[in-house]
């Protein structure tokens, strides 16, 4: 039975989650399925940062480091991740971006397997973590290897393994690496585990602390609604604080950070991966975001994922000829993330965008479609297939005007 | 004859850059000289950030990475900074925080002088400095040296020294390292000095292509007033680009970032010390924020820096009994801040707070006043000293209120 727009309103009419969508602003006209990308705006974030600009810092300038708890804020963001990521807030810190925790914690990782002279990483994750870990492996003069699916990860394991890092949703398909199972495969071989949960957190059921997860990694901007850029997130789990060396040791991090002393003792436990001063403004729209995940249960929004993308693989399989399906048809192997492979890809993202869907286009063929749960609705998810099926019939996706790839999309 | 109020009025009627404070936004009843620290509000940020969020974060969502130039804002904030740094725009990158810069210009330039083996270090730099400066011989497997004053760089400098890192502006003293001769100095030996421009940069008359600096970074929170934790921005001199290799390799500084590929292309010149996405709240921020510069120059900068400094000199030495002036006596030997040596430095720093003069306390015993020249009138120096003159007279500054240090002052 396909599901009809009915069926689709049941939906949501039954969603714990539909309170959600009110702490949003969603524009009129726009069915948003880019939150894979950039989480939309939280109704309360403008607010909160004018405040934060004209009083204080405007009003109370320098004052606000302590007054306003600025110096507190990254341990105020861990508090509120904790229970998105299924750990202890004392393992989280918040701070820079992505890349550069990502470089910290495989340079950590690496110092805490110091007899180990191999790092994994993905050849297909996205590219700013084979950077990175192309650059690790090299100051660190250790082998990179790079593994793309589970045979060949099995292929590479073994005891000179230091860290393996894997994204748990791949961001090109959404399928998921099955994050108990690899985890204990990589504990077999005394190696460490380090996450990118980018496209998980906020929209999937988490849980480091059972998966015994060492380390990981993700960003504010993608299903955490933090704004553009937002800082990012780094775990390590408690019994690694011991022996967690960061390469980039700032004064906020440090153990008695205005005693200025110019020797280094480390905060203790994750404090030290606080390094520099961090960006304010993003950051406290970050945790003024992350308030709308207040009271939301990580099981309902894994959920409410696999219905938002069961829905929609359902409806697009049986309504579009000509996009084929490259996510994993079972809910259990993926994300909250649909791609469909399809000649004209960048003509569809673009005819979909000028009617209002908004999804976005990754070389050289994938239309990429998130599906926040936090703010998608099954109706949603209804009528931007209606609205494809409908570009499709016209063929509107060949157009001339959509033959130039802009940068982003 | 000591400056009366009226001389101080004179100056400000004469002051070339006295239309600038009309683009802050400045509390009643506030004297602020701590933007050494913190800079004051521009008057259009607060107004730009909530368009920032309602509009192109809010309504056009992921569309404005390109409608909105999200994509190309570091470009932006560069082309505004090469006045204020004496450079080519092109030799300016704009991401992550002070230290992530620091680090990523260190290991570079070692990079470039593969065959040297020794980095050069200020022992009492911001204290960051030096535990990047740690950090970075460690993983490069070179000699870190640290010095303290120009005797001791003498000494160490030899043609093993690749880099030599030093803040243009002493954080606690406002003592100025002199440019020119010590760049050329550093040359001598075939070594890269690299200046850390936190203290200087739209305060003095930084001229980083005249100098002959090879690197450099600094903030953009302090003089430059983009808001608490701003963005930070490092310089390559233009005929280093061809051998720099950043350790922080990202996706932004890829040659074709939507290519996806695994394989890093560094985006040609100063483009590679992109790395992730950028916090886009704070970014936008510090641009609204540098337009406040427009039009001015580097060199009233500086004069304005000098003379403000100068007056708050004459009038303490002569009207505040107690408290030591351990800046240089020199205005071309000090930044456009004044550090006074007081056993009692943070009773008073809090004394005058409490009566609406700000400015900072850095254990053990000094109290530092910093002279924004963007918005620093000659007439808050001279009331300033006022107040300041009438908490010694009253010793209020003993009081029992101000024995406990709170973590920022």
């Amino acid at each position: 039975m396909i599901a009809t727009r009915a069926d689709a309103e049941a939906l949501d009419a039954a969603d714990p989650l539909g309170r959600l969508r009110d702490r949003f602003v969603l524009p009129d006209g726009v069915l948003y399925l880019d939150g894979n990308s950039l989480g939309a705006l939280p109704a309360t974030v403008a607010g909160r940062i004018t405040d934060v600009i004209t009083h204080e810092w405007g009003e109370r300038l320098i004052r606000s480091w302590n007054e306003a708890g600025w110096w507190t804020a990254s341990r105020r963001v861990a508090d509120l991740l904790a229970p998105l990521l299924g750990c202890s807030a004392s393992e989280v810190a918040v701070a820079d971006g992505t890349s550069v925790n990502l470089f910290k914690l495989l340079v950590a990782g690496l110092r805490m397997r110091r007899d180990r002279s191999v790092v994994v990483a993905e050849r297909f994750a996205f590219p700013t973590d084979v950077y990175i870990a192309h650059s690790v492996a090299e100051m660190m003069n250790v082998e990179l290897k790079l593994v793309d699916g589970p045979d060949e990860l099995t292929r590479v394991l073994d005891e000179r393994v230091a860290v393996v890092c894997l994204s748990q949703v791949d961001f090109r398909t959404g399928a998921l690496w099955p994050a108990v199972q690899t985890t204990a495969a990589v504990h077999d071989v005394g190696a460490l585990m380090m996450w990118d949960l980018c496209h998980s957190t906020g929209a999937l059921d988490v849980r480091l602390a059972e998966w015994g997860a060492d380390l990981a990694v993700g960003c504010g901007y993608k299903y955490l609604n933090g704004g553009p850029g937002a800082p990012s997130y780094a775990f390590v789990r408690s019994e690694h604080h011991s022996s967690l060396r960061t390469p980039l040791p700032g004064w906020h991090g440090h153990a008695d950070p205005f005693a200025m002393s110019p020797d280094y003792v480390p905060a203790q436990g994750i404090g030290q991966l606080n390094g520099g001063t961090p960006p304010i403004l993003s950051l406290l729209a970050l945790e003024e975001a992350l308030r709308a995940f207040d009271g939301v249960s990580t099981t309902d929004l894994r959920a409410k994922a696999a219905s938002l993308t069961s829905l929609f693989t359902q409806l697009v399989t049986h309504h579009c000829p000509g996009p084929v399906v490259v996510s994993p048809q079972d809910a259990d192997q993926r994300g909250a993330q649909i791609s469909l492979q399809f000649g004209h890809a960048f003509g569809l993202v673009q005819a979909l965008v000028e009617r209002g869907v908004i999804g976005d286009f990754r070389a050289p063929d994938i239309a990429r479609f998130g599906f926040a749960p936090a703010y998608v609705r099954h109706v949603d998810v209804w009528d931007a297939v209606d609205v494809m099926s409908q570009v499709l019939d016209s063929r509107e996706y060949m157009s001339d005007r959509f033959t130039t790839r802009s940068t982003v999309t």
